[in-house]
Parts: C-alpha cells; sequence; structure tokens
C-alpha cells in the first residue's frame, strides 16, 4: 500500500486530519482510502472503549488481562518481563483491532507522592530506560505501535495541566530525558506523547526544543508526536514545535485555527504538511498490518484469556521484592499453620486509578492461592483484619485477626493502599499505611509467634511503626491481575522472590529530596535537586534510608567475585563480573553496575547506576557477566558544551547489591575529553594560572619582574592570589600596575588560541 | 553650599565623574569646587590606605579599632550594639577624612561554608536587617555615608564574579531582599554597594530590575549606587540599570565607553545627568561635613585609642553565645586553678580576612585577661596546646597541655580556625575544626576534671567528635581586638552572657539546604532550597541540629509568661509578652517573636522570626515588651500578584527561646487580602468549582441536569471529578457533552467578573 503524500489532499482535508475525531481514533480520509487509526489506553493492559458506557464513566472498557503495572515490572529489573508483558498487551491489542496501545510510561519518580508513580519504572532513567525500551519493541515486533509518554518531566498529577517544571538541563538530560532518548534510539516508537505540563514555562506539547530539536534533531525521531489528551492550549504553536496529532477531538477549534493561520499567512502551509506526512505513515503502517491480520474480532476477545492470565501471574512473580526474611521465616512450610489476615487478601488491590485502569478478565485471590498451596486448606485460616469501607468496625475486625493469630505458626498480613488513595489525577500527600492497617500489624505481630507482611502499593510506603516488629516484609506493589497467586507462590517458594527496589523506601517523607519542593505551588515546581534524585540524593547527602534502591533478598544467596574493567576505545570499558549462587535453591540475581567519580566540574552523584543484568543461577552455579560501558556511562551533561563530556580523571566501577552496598569495585583512567578553552581578558584570573600553556608563561613573566619575596609575602601573596581568582584579568590588571602590559596580556590570549601541542 | 547641578558640567566632566579617580576616591571638579569623596572598606573598623605600602599589600592600612565583625554583631541581637559600633567607626573615619565607609554587609549567610560568613549578620532576613539598620543609622547621624553591602544574592566567594545566582522571586523577595529593604527604608543610607554576580543571568551591577524598579521605585531609594570594586562589565549597560559610580578607576575605559555611546546616540544624555546628580549630591553633603568639622587629622588617629578599645571590648562581651554549660562549670571561680590552653589564647583570632582586613590598634590576650581576673595569676597555667604554625610538634604540645590540664579544676580550651581558613576571596570546604584541635580536646577533656571550650571562628564549625566530652562550649566567633578581654570576663562572669545564634549549628554539612547546591558549577548555582535557609529549612524538614538559631545560654534564667495577641486594623498584630528573670544574676534575654501559618497557596516554613528584642533584667524583675507586627509579618510574596499578601486564615503567634522551642504561643485569624479572580475557559476546572460565586451555581446547574447516581456511581464521580480538577474548562466541557452549553459556561465566566458581594 503505497503512502499518501499531502499534495494529494486539499488543505481542508490536511488540517482535519491534526486533531482526533473523537475520544481514541483519527479522523479517515474516505476518498483517500485511509482509514481510522485507534489510540487506546494501556500501557499493561488494554482498555477497548465499552460503547455502551456513558461519556462520564471513563473506566468502562472492554474485558482485558490486567498485566503488572510498570511500578512491579520497573522491580523486575528484567527486560525480559518487559518484554514478555508488551508482546502480550499487543495480542490483545490486535485481537480488538487496536493500532496504538498508550504507553509505557517512562517518567522518573521524582517523588514518591505522584500519584501516578505505579504507572512508572523508576527513579533511575536506565532502569526506565532499558524496561521501556523492552516493551516498545515487543509491542511494535507484534504489530502494535507504542506510545513512550509523557514527554517530559510530568513528574506529578497536582497542576499537571499548567505546572511548569522549573528544572536545570543538567538535569533534563541526566536524569528525566535518558529513558526517552534510549526507547526513541532503540526501539523507534511508533509515536511519543507529550506532556500536560510546561517545561521552564513552555507547554511540552509547543516546545520546539523539546519535541523538534531534541526529539529529532538530536535523538533521531521519525515517528508521530501526540498530544496527551487534551494537552494542547494553541493549536497552531503546537503545530510548528512539532507537535503532529493534537487528541482527542476538540470540537473543530483546531482546524479553524490552523486553517485561519495558513490563510493568514501566519502559518507555513509546510508546517502542516510535516505532521500530515507523519499522520499518513502512521495510518499507512497501521492499515498494513490490519489488511494483514485480518478483520479484527471485536467485541469478543479475540485472545486465550486464560494463558494470557497464566502469563499475567508468572510475571508477577518476578516482579515482588523481599525486603526482609529475619530467620527465613519465608517460604512458608506446607505443614505451617498459617494466618492470612488482610482484606487484601480475599479483595485484591492490584492496579491503580484513572487512564491505566483495566476491566481484567478476572482476578485472583491471594487466599484462596494459599489454602491450594497449603498442604491442607484446613491449615489456613483468614480473617480480614481492616475494613475496605468505613461501615466496619476496625476494633472488632482487630480483635478476630489477633484471635486467629495467637493460634498460628506465621501470621501473614496483606496490607497496603486502598485504589481511591492512588490514581492519576491527584498525589499522594503521605507516605503513611492506614492508620487501622498499622495498628493491625502490631496487634498481630505482637500475638503471632512470626509475622510476614505483604504489601500491596502502587507508590512507596513508610514501613515505620512496624517494620522492626515483623519478621518479613514482601513488597508486591502492584501486581495485576495475577497478583493473587503470584503472591502465594512466593510466600510458599513456588517462585523464588528476584525482585529489586527501583526506587528507594526511605524512612520518612521528610528524608526525600523534593520534600519542600513538592508538588510547587502558584503554577510552579522547583526541581532544586537538580540531579540528585532518589538514590543519587540519599548516597550523596548521606542520609540513611530504610531500603536503599537496588535492595531485594532471595531464598537462596549469590557472591559476587572481582570485578574485572578493561578500557575500550573512545572512554569506554568493558566490565566482566562474575557471580555464584551460594546457596541452595534455583535463583535470579540482579548484577548492579555503577560509576563513581569526582572528575569534571560539576557536582556528581556519588555513584550512579550505568549497567544491570538479571542473572538465573542454579545453586552452586557461577556465571560471567559482561557490560560494556560506552562513554554516555561516565559523561555528565555540560552546560557550556552543550553537550556530553567526559572528564578526565580516575572512575571507579562499582558492583553493588544495591546504590549502598559495593561489594566489588576496580578503578579505571579515562583520558576524556580536551576542553581547554582560549583566555580572554574576562577569563578569571584563576582560570588563566590554570591554563595549561598560559598558566607557565603568565607566572614566568611575572616571576621575572617582581620584586623579591620574603616568605612570609610569598605566603601572603598566595592568599591574595586565592583571593582575586575570580577577578576576570581585565579587572585584575588595575592591581599589577606596571608589572605586566596590556601588549603582554594580548600576546598570552593569542598564544591560548593556538592548538594545543599533542600530548 | 549650593549642589551644583549637572548642567554646570560638560560633557567629558560628566563622564569622568562616574568612574572613581584611584582605588578609594571619586573624581575632583577642582573648577567647580568638588572636592573627592573618599570611600574606604569598614565596616567593623576603617582601613584608611596606608600610602606608604605597595599596591599587592592589600592588607596594608593605618591603625584603627577592629570592633566585632558582623558575624558577632549579629549573635548580639542586640540593636544598640550595631548602633554604638557604627557610631563609633564613624568617629574614626571622620578623623581621618573618611567620608563613606563601605559596609555594613547584609547578606543572609545561605550555607555555613561561605568564606564571607563572617562580614554577615545571620541566616535570618530580620536579624540582618535590623542590625543593619541600626549600625547605617548610627553610622550616618555620627556625620559618615554607609553602604549597604553586597546588593544582592551575593551568598558565596567561590566563582564569586561572574556566577549566577539562580533564584526564584519569592526566595530573593522573602529572604536575599528583607534586610537591604529594611536598611533602605529606615535608615537611608548614602549609598548602596551592588555585588559582584549575577542574579538569574544578569549582573547585579547591570540590573535594571534590581537596581531601579526594587531599589529605588519600590523601596524609595535616593541615594547613590556605587558598584563593588571591579564588578563592572558594562560601563554603559550599568549606567542604564542605576548603577551611579563605577569603583575603583578603570584606566578611562568607563569614561570612553560613555562618551562613545552619548555621542553615538545610544546612550540618552539624561541617563549620565541622574547619576552625575547622585554623585554631586554625595559630594556635596561630604563636603559640607567636612566644611563643618574642619581639617582631618590625618594621618595620626584623631581618636580616643583606649576609649575605643574598651568600647570594642564591651560591645564584644555582648556577641559571645554560651552554648553548653553543664554543672554551671562556668562563670569560674577567682580562686579555681584553671588551664588556659590553646594558642589562640595568647594569639587571639579576632578578625576575618580580605577587604574588611583591620590594621588594629592593639588586641588583647585572653591568657592576659584570665591572669587579671583569677584571684592568683599563679592559679593560671598555660599551654599553646596545637601549633601556629606547621613547623611544631602536634604530639609534644598535646601532652604538655594534658599534663597541665590534669593538674587543675577546669581545663579552658581556646579552639578555632586559623585566619587563612576563612576570608573575602574564597569559600570553605569542610566545618570541622582542624584535626589537631580535635584531638587535643579530646585529650585535656579525658584529663581534666572540667573542660570548657571557648571557639573563635569566623564560620561555623561542627562540635562532633567532641561536644559530648566537655561542660561548657562559650562560642566567640571573632570579637574583634577586644575579644580577648571579653572572653575573660565571660570565664568569670564579669559578663553575662547573652548571645544567642544567629545561624544554626548544624550536625553535619551534609543537612544545610544548600549542601548539594554549593557553591554551583559552570557559572551558575541554583538555590534549590527556595525560602528554606537555615533554621526555616530545618525546622520545615523536620532535621535535628546540634543547636537552633536563636539558642543560647546565660548564668541566669527567663521565664517567658503567656502572650497576648491583638489584631491591628489591616492585617497587623500587636504582641506582648511577660518576662522575668527567674535567676539570681541580672542579665540579658532574647524574646523572640516567630509566626506560624498553613495559610495561603505557598509552603510557608513551619515558623518565622518577626520580631525580637532584647532585655536586661535585674534578678526577680518581670517587664512586658511589646511589639508591633505589621501585615508584612503575616505576608508571603505573590508572584501571581507580584505583590506581598497576606492570606486569609489562621495564625499562630509564637515566643520562642529558639526556632525549636516554642514557650508561649496564641492564635490570630486575619481577614486577609481578597484575591477572587475571575474565570476563564482556560480555568481549571477545580478553580471553577472552588470559585465562591462560579462554584455554587455550576453545580446547581449540574445537579438539575445530571441523570440520578447511585451512592457507587456518585462515589466514581466525585473521584473523577479530583481527577480532573486541573484540567482547563475549554477541554473539560468535551467530557460533559450536552450537560452544559458554552453559552451556560459564557455565563458564568461573566458572572465571575462581576464585584464579589460586600461580606
Amino acid at each position: 500500500m503505497p503512502t499518501l503524500d499531502p499534495a494529494d489532499l486539499t488543505l481542508d482535508q490536511k488540517a482535519e486530519l491534526l486533531t482526533g475525531r473523537d475520544f481514541g481514533t483519527t479522523h479517515p480520509v474516505e476518498e483517500a482510502g485511509i482509514a481510522p487509526v485507534a489510540l487506546v489506553d494501556g500501557p499493561h493492559g488494554v482498555r477497548p472503549p465499552d460503547a455502551a458506557a456513558d461519556h462520564l464513566a471513563i473506566n468502562a472498557s472492554l474485558p482485558a488481562t490486567c498485566f503488572p503495572p510498570a511500578v512491579a515490572v520497573g522491580s523486575s529489573w528484567d527486560p525480559d518481563v518487559a518484554a514478555r508483558l508488551g508482546a502480550a498487551v499487543a495480542r490483545e491489542a490486535r485481537a480488538y483491532g487496536i493500532d496504538v496501545v498508550l504507553g509505557p510510561g517512562v517518567n522518573i519518580k521524582r517523588s514518591p507522592l505522584c500519584g501516578r508513580n505505579f504507572e512508572y519504572y523508576s527513579e533511575d532513567p536506565l532502569v526506565a530506560g532499558v524496561l521501556g525500551a523492552a516493551h516498545v519493541r515487543a509491542m511494535q515486533d507484534a504489530g502494535v505501535g507504542a506510545s513512550v509518554k509523557h514527554f517530559a518531566a510530568n513528574n506529578q498529577e497536582t497542576d499537571r495541566m499548567r505546572v511548569s517544571a522549573d528544572v536545570d538541563e543538567r538535569a533534563l538530560r541526566e536524569i528525566y530525558f535518558p529513558a526517552f532518548e534510549r526507547v526513541v534510539k532503540e526501539a523507534r516508537p511508533a509515536t511519543v506523547m507529550s506532556a500536560y505540563n510546561r517545561i521552564n514555562g513552555v507547554y511540552a506539547s509547543q516546545n520546539p526544543w523539546l519535541l523538534t530539536e531534541v526529539l529529532r534533531d538530536e535523538w533521531g525521531f521519525d515517528g508521530l508526536v501526540v498530544s496527551d489528551w487534551g494537552a494542547i492550549q494553541d493549536r497552531v504553536v503546537a503545530l510548528e514545535a512539532g507537535l503532529d496529532l493534537a487528541m482527542p477531538h476538540d470540537g473543530g477549534r483546531g482546524r479553524e485555527a490552523v486553517l485561519a493561520a495558513v490563510r493568514g499567512g501566519t502559518l507555513d502551509e509546510a508546517v502542516v504538511d510535516r505532521s500530515v506526512r507523519r499522520i499518513l505513515a502512521l495510518a499507512s503502517a497501521a492499515a498494513e498490518r490490519n489488511a494483514a491480520a485480518g478483520t479484527p474480532t471485536e467485541p469478543a476477545p479475540g485472545f486465550d484469556v486464560d494463558a494470557q492470565h497464566a502469563l499475567a501471574r508468572e510475571l508477577a512473580a518476578e516482579c515482588a521484592v523481599l525486603l526482609k526474611n529475619d530467620g527465613n521465616v519465608l517460604p512458608l512450610a506446607a505443614e505451617a499453620r498459617v494466618a492470612v489476615i488482610g482484606a487484601f487478601a480475599e479483595t485484591p488491590r492490584f492496579q491503580g486509578g484513572g487512564s491505566s485502569h483495566i476491566n481484567a478478565t478476572r482476578t485472583d485471590s491471594a487466599l484462596e492461592a494459599v489454602r491450594a498451596l497449603a498442604g491442607d486448606p484446613a491449615l489456613v485460616g483468614f480473617a480480614p483484619g481492616y475494613p475496605l469501607d468505613r461501615a466496619d468496625d476496625v476494633e472488632r475486625l482487630r480483635e478476630e485477626a489477633v484471635a486467629i493469630a495467637r493460634e498460628a505458626d506465621v501470621a501473614v498480613v496483606f496490607a497496603g493502599l486502598a485504589e481511591a488513595d492512588e490514581s492519576e489525577g491527584y498525589d499522594r500527600d503521605t507516605l503513611d499505611l492506614p492508620a487501622a492497617q498499622v495498628e493491625l500489624i502490631r496487634a498481630v505481630s505482637a500475638a503471632a509467634p512470626k509475622t510476614v507482611v505483604v504489601l500491596s502499593n502502587g507508590g512507596v510506603v513508610s514501613l515505620e511503626g512496624w517494620h522492626d516488629d515483623v519478621e518479613a516484609v514482601l513488597e508486591g506493589w502492584l501486581l495485576g491481575q495475577g497478583g493473587g497467586s503470584a503472591l502465594a507462590d512466593l510466600l510458599y517458594g513456588k517462585a523464588n522472590p528476584s525482585g529489586r527496589l527501583a526506587e528507594t523506601i526511605p524512612y520518612r517523607l521528610e528524608d526525600t529530596p523534593s520534600y519542600l519542593n513538592f508538588p510547587g505551588e502558584q503554577g510552579h515546581v522547583r526541581y532544586g535537586e537538580g540531579v540528585m534524585v532518589g538514590y543519587r540524593h540519599h548516597i550523596s547527602a548521606d542520609r540513611p534510608v530504610r531500603y536503599p534502591f537496588g535492595h531485594g533478598l532471595s531464598y537462596t544467596t549469590f557472591a559476587t567475585g572481582p570485578v574485572t574493567v578493561a578500557p575500550v576505545g573512545g572512554d569506554g570499558a568493558e566490565v566482566t563480573v562474575e557471580v555464584t549462587n551460594t546457596g541452595t535453591r534455583a535463583g535470579k540475581h540482579v548484577v548492579q553496575v555503577y560509576v563513581a567519580t569526582t572528575a569534571g566540574p560539576v557536582r556528581r552523584p556519588v555513584r550512579e547506576l550505568r549497567a544491570f543484568a538479571k542473572v538465573a543461577l542454579d545453586p552452586g552455579e557461577t556465571r560471567s557477566v559482561t557490560f560494556a560501558l560506552d562513554r554516555r556511562a561516565f559523561a555528565y551533561w555540560d552546560i557550556e558544551q552543550h553537550d556530553w563530556v567526559v572528564a578526565a580523571g580516575e572512575y571507579r566501577v562499582q558492583v553493588g547489591d544495591n546504590a549502598l552496598e559495593v561489594v566489588a569495585e576496580e578503578r579505571i583512567t579515562l583520558t576524556g575529553d580536551t576542553l581547554v578553552q582560549p583566555v580572554t581578558l574576562d577569563t578569571p584570573v584563576g582560570d588563566w594560572f590554570a591554563h595549561p600553556v598560559v598558566g607557565p608563561e603568565l607566572t614566568a613573566r611575572l616571576s621575572a619582574v617582581m620584586p623579591p619575596q620574603s616568605p612570609e609575602q610569598a605566603e601572603e601573596s598566595a592568599r591574595m592570589m586565592r583571593m582575586v581568582e575570580s577577578m576576570p584579568m581585565s579587572q585584575f590588571r588595575n592591581f599589577l600596575g606596571d608589572l605586566i602590559t596590556t601588549e603582554a596580556l594580548e600576546e598570552l590570549v593569542a598564544l591560548s588560541k593556538e592548538p594545543a601541542p599533542a600530548s
């Protein structure tokens, strides 16, 4: 099918194409054979619209499998999990005739309070980027377009359609952009979704630097940019910035504005054509795939509901993080008398609210799954422990739970946040679990011989007030519709926990780096912490946390051998690490490679994750894992060079069990980039003396004419030099009197412009 | 003497006047009878240039009294101390024929590392402003002009001549400007000195918003703006911004640039005249004073050296802060056997380096003063304890000190920073005392029955590693040339400590709010903490500190009675507090009045100092202190209104012994400013519903047409409303379908513009 050219369309037709036809499809051009493109919410499942539901019921959609949301996938640290999920979502999308599934979201978790954190992978851009790229690649390989979102700096829900993320470029380049950059470069998503918010005052959807210079010119993106739903303020400004498709339908206002601008001569029709060409390319690709696949089987799901559910359960087990397991209370023995406590064991909490909310094909109850895995269902007692709605009697429920806990070998408390606590559209204002649950855990742990807490929450919750009272904590995040069974599999050791924290669990909200700058005020949120987000902050400010980024236990143990680092031309390195399963069960270890340096002119985080791999190991098995670190792994964003720069100097390549605990380390010295700048009379004196050519020459000339100094005078001169080093030479020469002439200084300026001698 | 008019001068003469004649005087206009104006460094003493010294010896100046630097005056919390100091400095300035003494510096201590913190008063703008205003008023009343500096946001020395303080307007208005504003409005300084640094990219010296809009148009400043020495990059741009006098001499480059710009038609001569008029006014005022006073007595000091020194000693005793005094080890008994330890007891550390460095007329040794106050000089032993230069044997000195400590009743260790550790021109990179001193204190405290540590330091030092080993800590800061005697007076109870911390002493550098954002990089320093500077940060993030802002002990005790708060029209309040000396010695208490609120749209510090008074009380005496809090005491800077706004709501007026310990509190409800904004279709839905007129009307109209909802549907609708509250109405109406027409919305927009009904 040949791609239609904009020249084949009238201006009216083209202007119409630039905005959606309705909530989820583009305009067709029937006379030209262009079918509508269907864009539908995701990303951890599809939300085919239920035509029967009314327009206010945004949660109404046809049944689909709810896979683990990104918060869980992030904790898997496993691109294979992300890929299998992406492919599985694509299967359902194909079955429903969906062309583009909106997602994944690769925004950085700047604050644990962000209401949409459950839709995001990590506080670290590498984890988010690797997982997002795997998801996109697999989904697109299965014939469905992706829409990586929300580009960019959409890190909160409060005032999200207006707030300006006031953030400096180094933080954007090093923290908020790299996950998008990786997905764009490695997975070539069909679309990128622009964010609602402003960045440094300019709407992301109307930002030519963001949507054209960075995204297309620098990263080579050649797909389509779609707005977040309702993000467009000015259709013409957005179009010029590089925003191709505005969604959803806007009553024709955007089309009228574009037509008026072209006809009025203020908008170049070539700009219209540029975006129309991208929309036609998207439609054409979708049409080709649809033609190849035949008619979709809407509305009956044309997918294997059972197989998809089984996959959802399997993937979920890869995601949960075993935070604590004192005395190996887990896994549970089949013959243990278990008190299952907590309403979430029966009524699972497995997804968040908002546009990603899936009408799940079914849901697994952890209670049922535990009963199925126990040696005898009669060994398993149950008490809800806390109310799901306010009508119930908290105290009675707690006492009932304590009573069954007292009779058990181990109590397993299912705790977490209610679905209404976390959603798209608003942020949380606390990390606390509901008080009734905290009281329940304390009461149960006082009564039970052993207590395990299983958490279900999309955003980080505080463990304070009860953490030290319980033997084990299994952080389940939100695990999708198979989560109940997956948790039971993990509790009984049918699956071995292998998740690692993709975000720090702090002691207190007050300890998080954005605490006093979140969610901002009067239309602005100051990213005052710069690049010091998440673990980068905690380790750089030496602030203790409850559990560090990267932490997670297993039912087996792992040892890390020495690390070897070999330089690779162009400031890269090859890193090899040996890991061994030193325990008695098969398990998966996540090898985490960090880089640490103080080289260069900018404040670096104490260490930064630069590579990772999840490795399956049988008991006693040793494997050697090799990582290629390219120059970006050592670079920082230089705001003066407007580019990535590798500073000359020493770097430590560190293998960590988490961001705090380094278990192996090797040093490497990099040549780095040569950035000797010529001096001018405006250059500070300190830079003159530090210049490799000018400095020695200037010192020699001054020494030749200076009167001899006593040791005391020399010390005083040295101190004075320290005082004036930030003074421009043009000022400093006033202090030098006759010691050096303006002509001599100009000679030195000229000298500094000569090419550096080869070293 | 009539003021000369610019019209009487040629353009050449005028252009010449705009830049200094040399390092410290303006150009005369001899044919018009205009004498040069002499501007000389201060502010805690004068630095008349020593004509005999060479131009590189910036520390060479004629003798003057070194009064306590601002770090000490700040800790006095006593405007009377600042005023007596200002008047005394003026006496010496008059004697030397100095017209303007440069200072005081009222910059905020953003980081304890700033090398020039010893020249600044406080981390709090009220303390800095009140003391700065008292200093200026007294100095000018004594016939010498002041130059309040460095305007503005000059909070570090690193890269000071180029770095851009990237800081949002609310932080400027609430933290970095108010001390300048108070000095300008209350004390009318002859000159304001612009800072070296840039603010949000624009040099302070070339910043029309700063130097004209804020300083003159808003605050009513009618004096002269002088550049910091060598701060001017572009004389014409600076002139247009409102920078009247560029200092020092620049080889004629500035004059040439001004002439060329006027002749080339790019600079209005009226701009030249504006600044010339201010320079002539300054010169005229100086000439009048000089004519009245007769010929100055240069070079022999025409002031009473002994009386000035006695005053320096007296003022110093008002400034030191008694941090700790376990078991009332202080004051020392006359009959106690005292081991004085530490080289600073013999060779006092009393001032910082750089342009404020005074050639002191004499210096008091604490050791001599202690011997004079002890019942018998033979009771006092001495050991230097640590070397003042590297040649000495650290271990031998320590052992010698321990030996005399063992034989004494009490060891008094004089510790602190070397003069080279802190200076104008560079910042510190640690809060640590020298390791040799820390080891000395630990060794001495292990040997002596009781240990007192006396600190001499211009910037905060860490007390960790030894604080818990000693009984008492007297923080002397830098006390000027009478400091040695003043410390002895305090140790023996001849003076009663009355200083309070004007800056927080943290546990660790890492705990300070600017830690990861200081001193910035690549020409920029991000003020990421916003208004949360100093105690505002520590109390708002609930971060523990070693000693809070406002802390200080006395040899007597004080009790605070209940506080009464009476509203005063226009959102002000009158606050009355009773304080009683409950001990047995006369002493001074600092009543600290804080205001706390969560009202309004911005994040407020947990509490902020809004008034204070130092009160002298005899044993058993009670005094009632009244404070007038104006509306500014309750206001925040609103970036949308571009003005101070008092939010409607509840405020707590708190009297604190320091920023952490509230001892009395009263609540007050303020009407506040009415800021109801009309809605538009771009206004977020949440603001429509929150509008006092539009909200109820919109709700009523929707209820009338909505189908009845089940409780579950109503709950779902409420949740959905929460999700969309940040959506502009123009977008949201797409979701509302036929429920409300565009015409109805426009009626509501019109309704919102009607004046609010009187309440």
